[in-house]
């Protein structure tokens, strides 16, 4: 029996030969910590290696701050300030606040490379999985381990594959795919499974549409979510200038479990209030008023997410009672929708463009909402109280959904209106 | 005797003829409130009024939110949504979070005309008397009388007439004049006068540069900070679509006092921490490290003032260890210089671009600094806290001066960079 490109990698990075169900202790390639989760995770790093110890590894860790920036509070400030002064002591590579979400930065810097094995203080580290890594989100006192030893404890993950085939409908896109599937599964129903996705669909995404995809396997439970590397994936590492990497690929005879999804005449999809497998197709809720429509996070902030967007709004205005906040994954991916000018468009259309960052993805920064209020967000999660008031309402969608439903003040079915 | 334009715009508001010291009560032209004012005036008109009591002028109120935008806590969702209500339920122009800092929307919108009687629930309402009208800011108690009366009371102030004359040095622009005067003075040197800026420097300033003298008048006490209408005046007027307004203009022989400033070979002008009376030339603080450039607030956050800036940042990297935080006053102010190229400037250099708001000049809402930090800003006040931490330390300066100052990382006389 072969094996599944997860138990691969695990096998790697553990030295020696690993299946399903077996527990390792694995090398770590890479690491990632932000500015909510990184203070923890030095907080344990000091508990377990003593106050002035050094980290295992200075270049295999990267530092940004996303959540709350620039700082919005004196405390959210005295916590950048000591996190500038770890990261210099210890000579670890800090984007401070200057580049934008982690998540984009340890894909778009090529932190994030095929058959690696990544953990990240975040749970929608699975992202990176797009380019056949596998990424995890542990917890920051897990963090503090890592930040030690370099290792780290994982039972290696039972595999299912997702088959993704069919012929995509206009202004349907990867989000729609994977809401569809969270749907199918439930939030529970990859729990600490390594999600593959594949299928005719997937290899013809995008890289964009891929880390869309990846970055929303943990709304099922998901340990990873793993796309196998191709041309597409090989194109977008040249393209960031990375060529150092080894791929790793999966047997065909590997023990998964299979899901099957074929897309053709599916609508766009839409996650209502409270959970992210509340899921259904636009035309259930279409109609229904909104406050503010948000496009950006990690999951749908990229230019092409941009561009998508742009394509609805240019040359038109949002509707009079919508607010529409745009905020850009990455300072790379907002320079490109700058030079191409696609913040003009949000801006003539009447949108709010704010700097790289989470924004109201979490609900700590700023773009809350207000009780009885109702958000239409790009981002990955809609739980309750998650961008602001917990009497208030989050509706996950594509880009394009949230685009035509700021132009009418009420979610709509982007293929009415172009 | 004569009279002053102060004198004269108050008798008109009063229906009488009245000098300084008498005490008016007059009839106010249009009333301005914001996020953080507006809660407070409307709890006050009711108090006065009734709580189902309608105000004197919906036409003559305009609601903005500047302060905490987007809504950057539950509560100021909250806020804004009560106002929202309060605002379409009394019918008052509204512009929500869309376009801007209140003072920059007043101004350019239209809303302050010469010879007319404005307040605002703002200290910095000040800044439209460079339209030549008699604009000042008033506590948000009397804004509900206001609210429910239209009319205020007065004491007319007596005029201090500024003459500033001479010849600029590079690099030296109305920002530094007005810290110059401040120095001069003091923070309570024109404690409820109205401030009359005028000779030849102030007459060759473009609107822009006027405004920023006009809304630190309240830095040195000043009731108001006019500058009698001119070619300049009417060409801005016109240029924004206003023609429906009666200049007044002040009597030569009026009774004011006179403070002389003669620019000629003054350098760039620093207000220290804590007070921004503790004005110095830049060459005495030059070298003092730098942990964040602001540009931009009602004072300096205009298309001209970021033109200024990017001038020095073209083609540049700001230093590794400074944060640059560029918001641009309005969204007017924003797509001009998203046109021109000022905000690729900006990014390329390594600087964060917000949407328009207040920023971090008032310290509620992101950008704030740590304990220790030096920030370095365009805007009008360096309070202790006003930016952050209590024990953090802001330096006022020019648009040019910052944008130098971003790039060295250090305070940094602009003259000699270019």
């Amino acid at each position: 029996m072969g094996k599944t490109i997860a138990e691969k990698i695990l096998s790697r990075a553990a030295g020696k030969d690993v299946k399903a169900g077996d527990y390792v202790l694995a090398d770590i390639d890479r690491a990632m910590v932000h500015d909510i989760t990184a203070p923890l995770a030095i907080k344990a790093f000091r508990e377990i290696a003593g106050e002035s110890a050094k980290v295992w590894d200075p270049s295999r860790i990267i530092m940004a701050f996303d959540h709350q920036v620039p700082a919005d509070s004196v405390t959210a400030a005295e916590t950048h300030k000591m996190l500038r002064k770890f990261a210099e002591e210890q000579n670890i590579l800090n984007y401070d606040v200057h580049e934008g979400i982690a998540h984009q930065i340890m894909v778009e810097k090529g932190h994030a490379k095929p058959g690696e094995l990544i953990v990240g203080a975040d749970s929608h580290t699975c992202m990176y999985g797009a380019l056949g890594c596998f990424a995890t989100g542990i917890g920051s006192t897990d963090m503090g381990f890592v930040f030690a030893t370099g290792k780290l404890w994982f039972r290696v993950p039972e595999t299912i594959r997702f088959e993704v085939n069919g012929k995509l409908e206009k202004h349907v896109y990867s989000k729609d795919i994977i809401l569809k599937l969270i749907g199918m599964v439930g939030s529970d129903g990859a729990n600490y499974k390594a999600c593959e996705y594949a299928g005719d669909v997937v290899r013809k995404m995008s890289m964009a549409q891929r880390l869309t995809m990846s970055n929303m396997a943990i709304e099922m439970g998901g340990k990873a979510g793993i796309i196998e590397p191709d041309d597409e994936t090989r194109k977008y590492l040249r393209a960031i200038g990375v060529e150092d990497f080894e791929e790793i690929h999966g047997d065909e005879d590997a023990e998964a479990k299979t899901v099957e999804l074929d897309v053709t005449g599916m609508e766009p999809q839409v996650a209502k209030p409270h959970r992210v497998d509340n899921v259904v197709g636009v035309s259930e809720v279409k109609g229904t008023k909104v406050d503010q429509v948000f496009i950006g996070s990690c999951t749908n902030g990229r230019y092409e997410d941009l561009k998508i967007a742009a394509e609805f709004l240019k040359g038109e205005k949002i509707a009079k009672n919508v607010r529409l906040i745009v905020i850009p994954a990455s300072r790379a991916e907002y320079r490109k929708a700058l030079k191409d000018g696609l913040i003009d468009i949000f801006v003539e259309a009447g949108g709010i463009v704010e700097f790289p960052c989470c924004g109201p993805c979490m609900g700590g920064s700023f773009g809350l909402i207000a009780s009885g209020e109702v958000s239409v967000s790009t981002s990955n999660r809609n739980f309750i109280g998650r961008q602001g008031s917990p009497e208030g309402k989050i509706y996950l969608v594509s880009p394009a959904t949230a685009a035509a439903t700021a132009l009418y003040g009420e979610i709509t079915d982007p293929r009415e209106v172009r």
